[in-house]
């Protein structure tokens, strides 16, 4: 065990910088409304990306942003030497069948929508470790194949309670990369990201993250994920401020992924009871994605691609920009199948933390 | 990148071993009736492993092998750094709910019936790249929860096709770690499994693996999944045999997951196209498992349990005994879900390839 790379209890924290080198968020119509739409790299106003049904959609979508981001950093496909991937359907239906379209050696992973934190964790593991020089992280999720997995297909025309969030339509890629794969990035490309950026001298790195632990506060109301989620992201926020001795100032923003208006608040009196004020510094994707007065969002967005896209477009920019020199994206996931919900089974959380830093220098 | 760790176009290989410390083979009836009985830690002869429906069975299943596989490493669950798990079911279902029990950060994935080679692979990278000192990797099935979710709830009796195989109800789990994590256990554990193959000083590391692509070859037919995952498991073999530059015979055993004998005899022929032999050392966990004439099981078994329980049983066995020296481990999966299915899509598959060697002496 290398002491530099794991610390405290369950975080772990890279000896060399991890570099992002490539980005793109693939959006709907909806979020293509929403305030962050000066963010995104590709809107679809037909929600169909091509597809010729939802999960087909979902898939092409996600195969945009993957591409998207591996143009942006420079890379081909082949160079990208392992792809993780997830996305709400079940047996990850829309990123098994996006990957086929891909020459990369995949990886599917599964945290609900959790999985940006995870993917974008393992690939940056995978790069840390020394087992690729580049890899990238790509996950998605989309309203009309989400309802229908977990809801009512959209021709039903259910109502929704007001704790309820609004799946978003949206992919969010990232390609992370050690020294290496970033001077490959810098000479490859002309107008690579690393390239963009660099005329300031500015790179973001991944430097560390939380791994979460499944957290079960017994609530099983499904209309209410928000609610499910926020322990697991108080108890990994936690975690992580104990194993780095941080505290909630030590960063710009800590961004859960998406709690929504109710889960927000309540992630907030959880670590507000273990002695932790979050208040000044806290953001959700979830509240960020849609205006949820004007959009009818209600408790806000929430889905994989919700944190994806909030951090590839919104945050990496804020990042690159200097608004913020140090954040803590914290994507949550509620655990629940179309199953357990319909057996009355309550509705375990999880959530993982990436810590991403703005770098002045480049190395 | 560390030249050392990156091998050929997807390989990767360990700097420093990765010990296999603890592991479990938790199995049902019709597996503990089959040809490998005596190499299963535990057989529940009532498929409920006292859980109230399928998936709860699993869940309770798969926390069994975690468990007694985290057990017999000498180790309690808080020593377990990260646990990698993974199952058929929509949503990861068996997983999530397991994993809720278990104190340990968790990291979702999915290969289908490849789940396992996914989570071992990707527990000794976070072991090898220094990210953790030990990981537990666990993948389970169980027939009547697949049935349900992929075809037909067993009330039903429908009739299946003789290329059809058959779900094993099993979850196998292996704990792998350093040489610091080795020290614990053998320090820790009067009988467990380190310290007993130690008195013939005996380990079993893990020293490489190929991470495969998804791969296509048009197939639909959801009754042959041997044929949709050969080419997958054929072309994932032959990346390993270039990236190494070894022949089929430098293994004493190379093992898919859940080919069948349709698949087996296709996954043959493809790499005979290409120029390697491999009948010599070929088997399948899925013709291992069960004797298909007296069991009625058709082509075989499958599933996320079946190359996971073969592995933890019988594989491991042979190979503390010394009956095998090195095998290549290739579990395969179909990456089709009853949405894909039911759209008449294609069925991509997946494989990975886990080297597994004895080794005398320990360190």
């Amino acid at each position: 065990m290398s002491a530099k790379r794991c610390v405290g209890a369950q975080s772990i924290c890279f000896a060399e910088d991890i570099y992002v080198l490539g980005r793109a968020a693939v959006v709907g119509k909806k979020e293509g409304n929403g305030p962050l739409r000066s963010f995104f790299d590709e809107i679809d106003e037909t929600d169909l990306f091509g597809g010729e049904n939802w999960n087909d959609a979902e898939s092409r979508m996600m195969q945009k942003a993957a591409a998207m981001a591996i143009r942006k950093a420079g890379l081909t496909p082949k160079q990208i030497r392992l792809l993780f991937a997830g996305d709400l359907l079940g047996q990850l239906l829309a990123s098994s069948f996006g990957a086929g379209e891909m020459p990369i050696p995949f990886l599917g992973v599964y945290g609900a929508c959790s999985t940006m934190g995870e993917s974008l964790l393992l690939a940056s593991m995978a790069v840390g470790g020394g087992f690729a020089d580049c890899a990238a992280a790509v996950t998605s999720s989309h309203f009309a194949s989400a309802e229908k997995e977990f809801r009512f297909p959209l021709g039903y025309g259910n109502q929704r309670p007001l704790a309820a969030t609004w799946t978003v339509t949206g992919s969010g890629a990232l390609v992370v990369g050690d020294k290496t794969a970033l001077e490959r990035s810098r000479t490859q490309a002309e107008e690579s990201e690393s390239v963009r950026k660099e005329r300031g001298g500015v790179q973001v790195v991944i430097s560390g993250g939380t791994i979460g632990r499944v957290t079960d506060y017994g609530v099983k109301d499904k209309a209410n994920m928000g609610a499910c989620m926020a322990p697991a992201a108080a108890a990994v926020v936690e975690a992580h401020l104990q194993d780095f001795q941080r505290k909630p100032e030590d960063y710009d923003k800590i961004i859960t992924g998406d709690l929504g208006k109710v889960g927000a608040e309540i992630f907030a009196d959880l670590l507000g009871q273990k002695g932790y004020r979050v208040e000044s510094v806290q953001e959700d994707c979830g509240l960020l994605i849609y205006d949820n007065e004007l959009q009818d969002t209600h408790s806000g967005g929430s889905g994989c691609g919700c944190s994806a896209v909030t951090l590839a477009g919104y945050l990496l920019d804020k990042l690159y920009e200097g608004e913020f020199q140090r954040i803590l994206f914290v994507p949550t996931g509620a655990l629940l199948s179309p199953v357990s919900a319909n057996e009355g089974s309550t509705i375990p959380g999880i959530a993982h933390a990436v810590v991403l830093e703005r770098k002045k220098g480049g190395n």
